[in-house]
């Protein structure tokens, strides 16, 4: 028996097996030192994947910047390795970019029923040098990608659909949490798979990343059945008013709890705003809303009713200025005018940078005496993150060997860091990175090991990064005290003042209320400008400009405190 | 006996008396409607005195405004008239325009010590055309102004030295609470004097002016002491690192108490940041503030202790890119480099519309292993402005027959009206104005009646009133998609283009990486240019400028979905 027994152990698979000698590289594109654009890439030797495709939104420094997409040049320079794109969940920040990326590169896209409907309707605005190759998976499915296979499973979040990926390779698992929360009450498709999660970190999961958009916040992230309460405590209590409610369109369930809420209170109910149109239309058509008929009406149809027979769904919850909210509080909305037999109801809050817009808002609502009821005064929203507990939950479920805190500014992936290191981890084993950063992991260990490109592509209408630091330079320049043009027409050979110096300026003063100054401005051009082309460097055209801005400079500094841009254009005849 | 009574009785004082005729008119030119720039007029017939004095900050849709400060053409227009401006304390958005205001009118201004004593320090950077008549006052006093008396009552605030305001007029008695909160265990100065404000609502106060920052805020603001337990609790968790504390300037008793923790944890005290330093010189000499001996050093000295014996007091808690603290966080400080020896105690709540700006701060000191404590984390902040209870407090011991909601949005001048309701005001009695708007009152009643001019006057530079909306807006312009200059010298006697057209471009795209798109832009100008010049309007110069500015601007957002400013400027030889 002895014999016999000998060689089978030391035929048992992970005995005598040899070490894995190949390498993991973690490299974050986006989504890290920042709020949005989340996309990071996964390599496993040869072959890559990559997580997320999203955009950001512009800083307050990115005048006239419509969005930011992350560079991807990194892997148009490696396309052929890529294997394809995993989709999380559907918001902007995950596939916004997804339009942008498919016209250099095409992977396949694979994503969740909702996150694939979204992007069609997406794509339809957009023109593709190919069809994109958009892959239908569920939460359980597997994905085989050469010698790794990702692993779709089902969190809660502020959308429906939403996922964490497992992402399996022969040195271990890795775990990208997505976004996510923990619901035990979700309005469908039952609460994040804690078992699922559990069991991956009972076989070892090599390295977590975890979202930390929460990470500062203490205790735990409501359920979204909390809002249904408050919706119905606002439909009992406002039996006699129109009920208008503005949230994010992407958040289905929020909707459909609107939807049950005014079936409750036999209210018929209207969508107004272009991206909630296309999203609850997606959603009822995919099956994650459910309406009953004759519920949902035509904005044309409100006429019909009486205010307290009606809700109205709409955009605009962050203020943004042509949005259906913004434009029914402005009185410039063709069908819908608020006064006070309205209560308009903010289920969200205000996206940092957003509050201003926000305010402007509820103030001109309260001005026309039109009720508002935002989150401050009941609790009409519920964030989609992980708050420290549930991010605690996450580790204790997992118990990475390794630990990468991602999607959150510096505060926020520090914040990820100290609980990480509250659960006991080794300091060692955390690793703070930022985009275009590469960690290496292999059988001897986890490392940092240099860098690829990585940052921001500015978009700005049809132009995908064709305005960079200089530009924007130049425009917040302009922003602060305008310019001055000063155009002279010259003739080199005779060293002769042709015409000019004729002055124009934008954005400086009131020239009409200046014309004082402004005459002063053209007397210190004309005397630059004589004084060079009499001089010995008269035919030194840069000189002459730099001479005419130098002074105008100076002269304006004293002046009025103010550094416009000075532009000299000097024509040769 | 009864017949020597009865003429008594006709003469008792109130019986027979006329009503009085006069009329009292309140006018708010600065305040309602928006955060800031505090001005309210006060006139009882022919005379006028006016309450507060401040600025206001530019809104982000006014690029390169520094300030903003109230149009007081209505005061010049009668400066005869005007008796007396009342500070009810040194906030800037109630002085700040003071060394403005006093370049066109010189009326006596009163206010208590520390008031004077910070508008003394901002009056040597301004030169006016007379010395300013500054007149000092004390909570109690009262100042006879023709036929009202002002009476300065004392309240708690974010700085010391605050009052509200009673007008007495022969009408009845007006009051005004300025900014203020209850604070119990106030740190110095004792509890707001309800005493005083209860007896006037005893005697009868006609109409009430009160705050409205925090009317949205349920329940109480806490007490300025709570900050000085937080302080304490952290000097005692952080005892082997170096102390920085960032706080608003004028917040006396704050920065007192961050003293006296330091000295209770053996630690010297430096002060760093401009206003930081004036403030506190300031509030010593006029016995505001209470130092031991030996305990402020000065920041040359800092590098003689160790971190665990040092404090640093600073500005730039709104996150100012110039303050001291933007310069510690990002390495640019002389004498301070921050690391992860300190501790960075942001001891302020972010203003709306800072919070990118605080947010900034944050992250880089997390980037940099700074730690930083702001009052998510700790209650290292307290409001300055009275919530819900207090406002009903000041409701219920002034017993006001009108009421007028000050210092707001409209949010919260609508939210403090809520509460007068709630507190069984007649709706009718309430009167919800805005700048410029005249409330009369009289023997018969209150009631709006009229309009002045008010507004909002830009502050750029040295310029006063010189950027108006036609500036603005093509500093906007200009932001969003830049400008394209088009320069062309034109012989209109022969009707010859002489040389360009030259075009330049500034905030557009990256001109060397768009040759192409610069090309085709100089050969629509020019085909602009020929086609007009040829033809039978071709002496016509603003035809020309028009058709060149139409044919870029329809060539260019085809191409570009931009919009760029575009400038022609044809020279004429």
């Amino acid at each position: 028996m002895k014999q016999t027994k000998q060689p089978k152990r030391q035929q048992r698979p992970n005995k005598n097996k040899k070490k894995p000698t190949g390498k993991i590289r973690i490299i974050p594109l986006g989504g890290l030192g920042e709020i949005g654009k989340n996309m990071t890439v996964v390599e496993y030797e040869n072959e890559m994947i990559v997580i997320d495709c999203g955009i950001g939104f512009p800083d307050e420094d990115m005048p006239g910047i419509d969005l930011v997409i992350p560079d991807i040049s990194y892997l148009e320079a490696n396309k052929e390795r890529l294997k394809g794109i995993f989709l999380t969940h559907g918001h902007e920040d995950h596939i916004g970019a997804i339009p942008y990326v498919l016209r250099t590169i095409d992977p396949p896209v694979y994503g969740t029923p909702l996150t694939l409907g979204i992007i069609r309707n997406k794509l339809e605005e957009h023109e593709l040098p190919w069809n994109p190759d958009l892959r239908t998976v569920r939460a359980g499915d597997r994905v085989k990608v050469g010698e790794m296979e990702v692993e779709f499973i089902h969190v809660n979040h502020s959308i429906a659909d939403a996922c964490a990926l497992a992402i399996h390779t022969p040195l271990g698992t890795l775990v990208h949490t997505g976004d996510f929360k923990l619901d035990t009450t979700p309005i469908d498709g039952g609460m994040m798979d804690v078992v699922r999660l559990g069991e991956l970190g009972r076989e070892g999961v090599l390295l977590l990343m975890c979202e930390s958009t929460n990470a500062e916040r203490p205790g735990h992230t409501p359920s979204e059945k909390k809002v249904g309460a408050s919706l119905e405590y606002i439909f009992s209590t406002h039996t006699k008013k129109r009920v208008i409610i503005a949230t994010f369109s992407s958040n289905v369930h929020r909707v459909q709890q609107i939807i049950d809420a005014s079936v409750r209170h036999r209210r018929k109910v209207a969508i107004t705003g272009r991206s909630m149109i296309n999203i609850v239309n997606a959603a009822i058509e995919l099956g994650y809303m459910k309406v009953p008929a004759g519920v949902l009406i035509d904005l044309t149809e409100i006429k019909r009713f009486k205010p307290n027979e009606l809700t109205l769904i709409t955009t605009g919850s962050q203020g943004e200025p042509m949005s259906a909210l913004y434009r029914m509080a402005f009185s410039d909305h063709a069908q819908v005018s608020l006064d006070g037999n309205d209560v308009v109801v903010l289920s969200s809050s205000a996206i940092p940078g957003n509050e201003k817009l926000v305010g402007r808002i509820i103030n001109e609502l309260s001005r026309n005496e039109v009720e508002v009821v935002h989150d401050a005064v009941v609790e009409v929203h519920v964030s989609g993150h992980a708050c420290q507990e549930e991010l605690k939950l996450m580790q204790a479920l997992t118990k990475p060997k390794y630990f990468m805190p991602v999607h959150g500014e510096n505060r926020h992936l520090s914040a990820n860091r100290e609980l990480a290191r509250y659960m006991g981890m080794d300091d060692k084993h955390i690793f703070l990175s930022e985009i275009g950063k590469i960690l290496e992991i292999d059988a001897s260990g986890a490392r940092f090991g240099g860098t690829v490109p990585a940052g921001k592509v500015l978009v700005d209408g049809y132009g995908v990064g064709d305005v960079g630091n200089i530009v924007l330079r130049d425009r917040r320049h302009l922003a602060q005290d305008g310019l001055i043009v000063v155009v002279a027409t010259v003739d080199f050979t005779t060293r002769q003042l042709l015409s000019g110096p004729d002055v124009v300026s934008r954005g400086f003063v009131y020239v009409r209320e200046s014309e004082d100054l402004m005459d002063e401005v053209r007397r210190v051009a004309a005397d630059a400008v004589s004084d060079v082309i009499g001089s010995r460097y008269g035919n030194d055209r840069m000189l002459l400009k730099k001479r005419v801005r130098d002074d105008l400079t100076k002269f304006l500094y004293n002046k009025t405190k103010r550094k416009p841009m000075i532009l000299p254009v000097i024509m040769d005849v």
